[in-house]
């Protein structure tokens, strides 16, 4: 497997880790997963870890192959448990004083509570003894071994681990206490004898031997890696590069060996916020499981200082020697067993956009790295999140916020939502248009669907580090945890408020702070922030990587204009402003020249004042106009509102004749109708009008104001043929120079032309090299590919009628991607390449660039920085997205 | 010019022909036009023509370019005169015995009456004296001086012709005679005195200057290039590859000095039938223009082998000796002057498709060319006209047909027509999808847009090589001539029956027979024939020409596949079974199918009935059968049709039910919506149904006959990707193997896709090379191009919808062809070529081929050929038009 002969050290599969494991020489992180590269650095700089060993990724493929190990690899495994038993002087399986094992599971990309784990892997019923007598703590020997009876049922097995917990809470009703932390270790005993019963109920039988129970383990690691809720967050989050999970296996130690001891995860900066404070939770005397589960609400770390002085300061200096050896904030866990400090884990961080920003940019500040280093830690929802809505200082300043908040639990995930009360994930699939807020108990991996669906998530339980918490940082939704104050029945679909009793029912609305965790009864109004401090500092470090393709903005109006030039816009790459045609003081005006041919010089006027204010928004930076390209009958009414009053309106005589003549421009396949360049050149006087509007509306400005740089560019749309373009380009022309010369000044301008019909891409180095026959020059300056309708073309496929298969597409696999969303590069990305390559050919001072939705998406930002483009267009609110991810396609 | 400079004679634009010029090395009609190419080619194999020269068509470019011609060339025309002077012992221009030329144009195709020609050039008041003096015949001076007097107005000065047929009627009038051949010298001479003041009249003055005639004539010829008329025909004709034409300037002889004098036309063959008989006409005592302009009925050739023997022999000879230089049935004009033969032009004769095929062969059965050579004189247009419509037999045998014979004329054009009678152009070209036959008194150039739009022709005067005639027989279109037994009143749009005074009014039916010149008062059945006799045996010769395109047909139904069997075709290419849901027995079945889910066996039932039997006609060929490709809401009812009864019939408890399963279907473009193998893969079972239907059906004909040869080939609809057509293709694959397994007999098949999706052209390679996984053997045997939606998408073009601007893009020379008729070569064609390469790259064998209305299509055929596709598929009725066309791209 060529995956692995790459990875000098680890192409018998198995790498060690910790203890006197050699360092592997080029760890790569493919191959070992998240975790065991972690594990791999953490030894390489002297950090202590338990050792161990990694089981490969491409053993993982063995697996999905075959739907076995082979048997050498067992071989291998043996000789890799003689090397830790050897660093820790101890044996697995030894009924005197057994070494144990955990077994984790561990992709390239952290994909959280979606792979299994099984701990304490090798206590048997000798076992458990030996660990008892040898931790002289008979009550921690049999909690593990329950906690294993526990997790290897569920895991392996298949075996509920409610009937796991039914046994416990039977139990504890027994012997009439509360908490786990209450039963004594006969209990405990026993609860194993009846968690093996419930093996019994179930069919199945529990493995005693330790080297039986590891083999299970492994393979349901790996088999975990098909698992439907592993599929789905790999849909959801659109991974689809991975060659599957590693799989880690590792010396046990443990944090609830007593007083002395405890288990703790933190991140080295604030997830939330970015601050550089290192930011975690302890407890004393517990498993990392319970912390990360949510099970008992964790204290702040600084508990550790003072119950552990020494492991706290070890650790301090860990964390420290890992952001520096990784470049990056860390997110750890450890283990203090009886004082000693062992790191159990490190990975980059989860964290929030403006933690993100923060650390990007605290990071190039504290000189651990270089802005372009900087920049590739931010990632593009990032950038989104930011842009997210949040309350503004106004609304929380506001009565109405104070007077209404009825809870308030932990800050989970940062930033505002309102929306409908929800109490399953099913529902919040089913109403997520409505946009709802997921209320829950606690969260599991089963509830990621449901948690994508949310605008907000709220839970009862665990603290900021718990799955609720961390898969809502990373998507940057809004997130309340833990969140003591309300209760959630699941039957009734309740919430309520325990200390006054309020009840909040399914559809309910509610609004969440996920910056303080209050919830408040009503919806409170929320406002999108603007580019600032970190924020601007670090897309300025996009703008300058050299040779990025530059981003320029959709707008159609000189608000959104304004709203780009605010996201740093280096322009207008398209401009559709039949947009502002439906404003109801205009339709009538617009449905009366489509209808009767009658006023076209008034909406001219309407043109004019539009391109006006763009222009003047936009100063000094090109505002590319697209001429008119939707079919006429979009701007028509429908028959349903055609009346009597209407049609005196629009000049005709009664109803029928408007009906009959709106019906006349019925189109089959409007989409490949008569629209774009083709209503220029049949509808007399357009072009020639929108030209004319263009050229005074910069002139008007030059005229106000001497220093005025308007600089327009005038661009045709849906050319298929070269014949085309030089009609329309040479009426533009034409019309700009008269318009001038009537004016007396000087505008300067540019034609260009859309790409977007698959055959103008065949024939770009005619579009390009097309001459005036008048003056021998060039009559087009810039292409701009219009993806959206070059995909619906080239992939035969209409996006407002694609929904009836694309989602089966992506069900049976035929389709990894939306087409629409990231570009399909074998197909779309072949004309565009072809046509960039023609028209370049031609004309090598060419200007290239993206106008539609791919524009603004960071996978097709990235192709087309390959191509070579001068500069991608998209939505303002999507231009900061679009700069960090042309910065970093040119890193 | 390039153009020029090639052909090394005529590089100073100016060519000589007849007496002593020396023979051009290598004559280009493109450059000398036909007309000039016949003078010089007679001239060369020893025919005596009247000397003169021709200003080639560079010369009409520069003409067109600079609206006007150098001076230069004319001094090479007065160096020409000089030749010609010396030749004929005259002088251009000598008032005591003038030499005079006519002026005539002549492009490189013929273009029947569409340029303009002047006679008798040279002569003024002194010179007609002159003429006088030298003929002995004052009477034909004058009448010759008053001729160029009308047509120098009219062709180089624009005055109506009318004005001067007024000044002649009044005149006749005036001195009481009824023929113009009653008027004596001193009419004619008071004729040109009157015609001068028609002159006058419209402020315009002849020039009296012989040099300054030819001049302006020269321009007025270049001019004519381009009239409306001109420009028409060539629309009409799809005509663009000429350069423009040339102007003939030859001494003028003359059929009109008197008895010993005449002129004539004539075919060497029968133009109609093709049979091998001299075909003429000629008139003693006329010039050549009376004959062809249909104003004088002229009488059959043999008249004059009784008046003019020895000049009757040498034309004979002549003819004979053209037949074999040009191996083809030619067309001349000669005129006798005082006994003494000119030949004044010959050309390959327009001929009907009956007569095309005839000659054809009888030139290789005469050994005068090869079989290969012989299909090149075959046209397209003329396999379609064998094709068109005739009376039957049995028609013809009936009292209905033989009792409403109305009149009689000559049979200009071969072939059967019913229509209703029309009487102008305008209402021609305005009622054409009625279909109409156009009755005029006679036809003229202007005529052409209304002769196009008409089923048949009705003159009333003029013979079967009048302009009627002549371009309805170009066409294919039947036509009755010289019908002296009716009368035509533009003004009341009424044709008389002379005899009975029966009326016809605009928009009565009538039938024609161009075959025997019958006009019949009512509508007659008319008939299609078959393939018989030399159009066998042609087409025969094109199948067999080395390496040349099969011809397959897009049949639906067995009766469709007997037709395309029938007219040669060498396999279904296209099979579009749903085209058989509509019928009323099928149809509630599909569409519950469709909407209910409900009877999907049923459907099979259709299906595998259909296969059979278009298996069971082409048993031994190949039947492609493509599997559904419409968008199933194409099969419902429309919201019109919606009601209670429907509803029930349809499994609904009310037809709101319906309406809004009906509207749930509705797509915005269905073009690119849920069609094609998206229905495969979205509809559970459909593959699967249809396959099976296919396979039953083979296995079914081969159950009954052991020797029954059945051979699918599955098609795969609208594929855009390798993972769509791997997915349908191992579903058909499978299911074809149990099927085949289950009846326990062998049926071969394939399965290929078409490529009519844009992405699917440029990811051919990887169609072609997509492997079954479970025996790694190659999934796709063939590739079919669907062009028409590869053209809809290409172009981002909708055939439905195009109407609204095709029109005005051929209008404004934007698109010069339509694109859904003749392949786009350059966009459609491109990627039809890529495919090809791509295809073929990976398998040498993959068999390509076209179906789609360009598969029918001569022009798009040699495309095709070029890019070395394997067969063409169209509709059976243009099989044969295919398979010349296929033959002669092959040659
Ligand atoms: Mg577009
Ligand atoms: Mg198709």
């Amino acid at each position: 497997n060529s995956m692995v002969s790459e990875q000098e050290d680890s192409k018998h599969g198995i790498v060690p880790f910790g203890g006197s494991a050699a360092h592997v020489k080029t760890p790569d992180k493919q191959i070992l997963g998240g975790k065991g590269l972690g594990l791999q650095e953490m030894s390489y700089v002297g950090i202590d870890v338990p050792p161990g060993f990694t089981l490969t990724t491409p053993l993982c493929q063995v697996f999905q192959e075959n739907g076995d190990l082979p048997e050498e690899m067992w071989r291998q495994v043996e000789a890799a448990i003689q090397r830790v038993e050897q660093d820790m002087d101890r044996k697995f399986g030894d009924p005197s004083y057994p070494l144990l094992f955990s077994c984790r599971s561990g992709a390239a990309i952290s994909m959280p509570g979606m792979m299994d784990t099984v701990l304490n892997v090798g206590l048997n019923k000798e076992t458990v003894e030996g660990l008892a007598k040898a931790t002289g703590n008979k009550r921690f020997a049999y909690d593990s071994f329950r906690r294993l009876l526990d997790m290897f049922g569920d895991v392996v097995l298949g075996i509920p681990h409610e009937s796991f917990e039914d046994k416990l809470k039977g139990l504890k009703a027994k012997v009439g206490v509360q908490d786990d932390i209450d039963l004594t270790a006969e209990h405990l005993k026993e609860l194993c004898d009846l968690y093996e019963k419930v093996y019994d109920e179930h069919g199945k039988e529990f493995p005693h031997n330790p080297m039986d129970q590891l083999k299970a383990c492994i393979k349901a690691v790996f088999g975990s890696w098909n698992s439907g809720r592993a599929i789905k967050y790999r849909e959801v989050q659109g991974i689809t590069s991975l060659l599957g999970t590693a799989c880690n296996i590792q010396t046990m130690v443990f944090g609830n060996l007593g007083p002395t001891s405890g288990t703790g995860v933190a991140f080295s900066r604030d997830p939330g916020t970015g601050k550089a404070v290192l930011n975690g939770e302890y407890l004393v005397n517990a498993q990392g499981e319970d912390v990360v589960a949510g099970i008992r609400t964790p204290e702040p770390i600084s508990t550790m200082e003072k119950g552990f002085p020494k492991a706290y300061e070890q650790f301090i200096r860990n964390v420290h020697t890992l952001e520096q050896h990784f470049k990056d904030m860390q997110d750890v866990e450890f283990t203090v067993e009886n004082e000693r400090l062992w790191m159990l884990q490190c990975r980059s961080g989860k964290r929030t956009g403006q933690a993100a920003l923060k650390i990007a940019c605290d990071l190039v500040d504290e000189g651990i790295c270089t802005p372009e280093e900087a920049l590739l830690k931010v990632e593009p929802d990032h950038v989104k999140q930011v842009l997210h809505p949040t309350f503004s200082a106004e609304a929380l300043e506001s009565a109405v916020y104070k007077e209404n908040v009825v809870a308030v639990g932990l800050a989970g995930g940062p930033g505002a939502a309102v929306g409908k009360v929800v109490f399953s994930t099913e529902t919040a699939e089913e109403m997520t248009k409505e946009g709802v807020i997921l209320v829950r108990e606690t969260t599991s991996p089963e509830d990621v669907g449901g948690m994508w669906a949310s605008r907000g998530i709220v839970t009862c339980r665990g603290g900021v580090t718990s799955h609720a918490a961390v898969v809502a940082r990373g998507w940057g939704k809004p997130c309340v945890v833990g969140c003591d104050d309300i209760d959630v029945d699941m039957k009734t679909k309740t919430m309520t408020i325990k200390e006054t009793g309020e009840e909040f029912k399914e559809g309910d609305v509610i609004s969440i702070n996920g910056s303080t965790g209050e919830i408040v009864r009503v919806a409170i109004e929320t406002t999108v922030p603007a580019l600032e401090g970190e924020f601007g500092k670090l897309l300025g470090w996009a703008d300058e990587v050299p040779d990025v393709c530059r981003v320029m903005a959709n707008a159609d109006s000189g608000a959104d204009a304004q709203k780009a030039r605010d996201l740093g816009a280096q322009g207008i790459g398209l401009c559709r402003t039949e947009h502002m045609f439906f404003s109801p003081s205009r339709l009538p005006v617009v449905r009366r020249w489509i209808l009767r041919d009658e006023g076209l010089e008034q909406v001219q006027e309407f043109q004019r004042e539009d391109f006006r204010e763009i222009m003047h928004v936009m100063d000094g930076k090109p505002v590319t106009i697209r001429l008119l390209d939707p079919p006429l009958h979009e701007f028509l009414p429908h028959s349903s509102e055609i009346n009597e009053k209407l049609s005196k309106q629009l000049g005709y005589d009664d109803s029928q004749a408007l009906a009959s003549d709106i019906e006349a421009m019925h189109e089959e396949n409007p989409m490949l109708g008569l629209r774009g360049c083709r209503l220029g050149i049949v509808r007399e006087g357009l072009t020639a009008m929108q030209t004319e509007a263009i050229i005074h509306a910069a002139a008007d400005l030059i005229e106000k104001n001497n220093d005025a740089k308007p600089y327009p560019r005038i661009m045709v749309p849906l050319i298929g043929s070269v014949a085309e373009f030089k009609n329309q380009a040479l009426l533009i022309k034409r019309t700009a120079e008269r318009v001038k010369k009537e004016r007396g000044i000087d505008v300067p301008y540019e034609i260009g032309t859309m790409i977007e019909v698959p055959r103008a891409a065949l024939v770009s180095d005619q579009i390009a090299g097309v001459t005036d026959p008048e003056d021998g020059k060039r009559l087009c300056e810039f292409f701009s590919y219009g993806t959206n309708d070059l995909t619906q073309m080239t992939l035969g496929i209409s996006r407002d009628d694609a929904g009836a298969f694309l989602q089966v597409y992506k069900d049976l696999g035929i389709m990894e991607e939306d087409p629409f969303k990231s570009i399909d590069t074998e197909g779309v990305g072949f004309l565009l390449h072809l046509s960039a390559a023609k028209g370049r050919m031609v004309n090598p001072e060419l200007s290239l660039s993206i106008c539609g939705e791919h524009g603004g998406d960071a996978a097709s930002i990235k192709f087309f920085d390959k191509v070579g483009l001068d500069y991608v267009s998209c939505s303002p609110f999507r231009v900061p997205v679009a700069r960090l991810a042309a910065g970093q396609a040119s890193v």
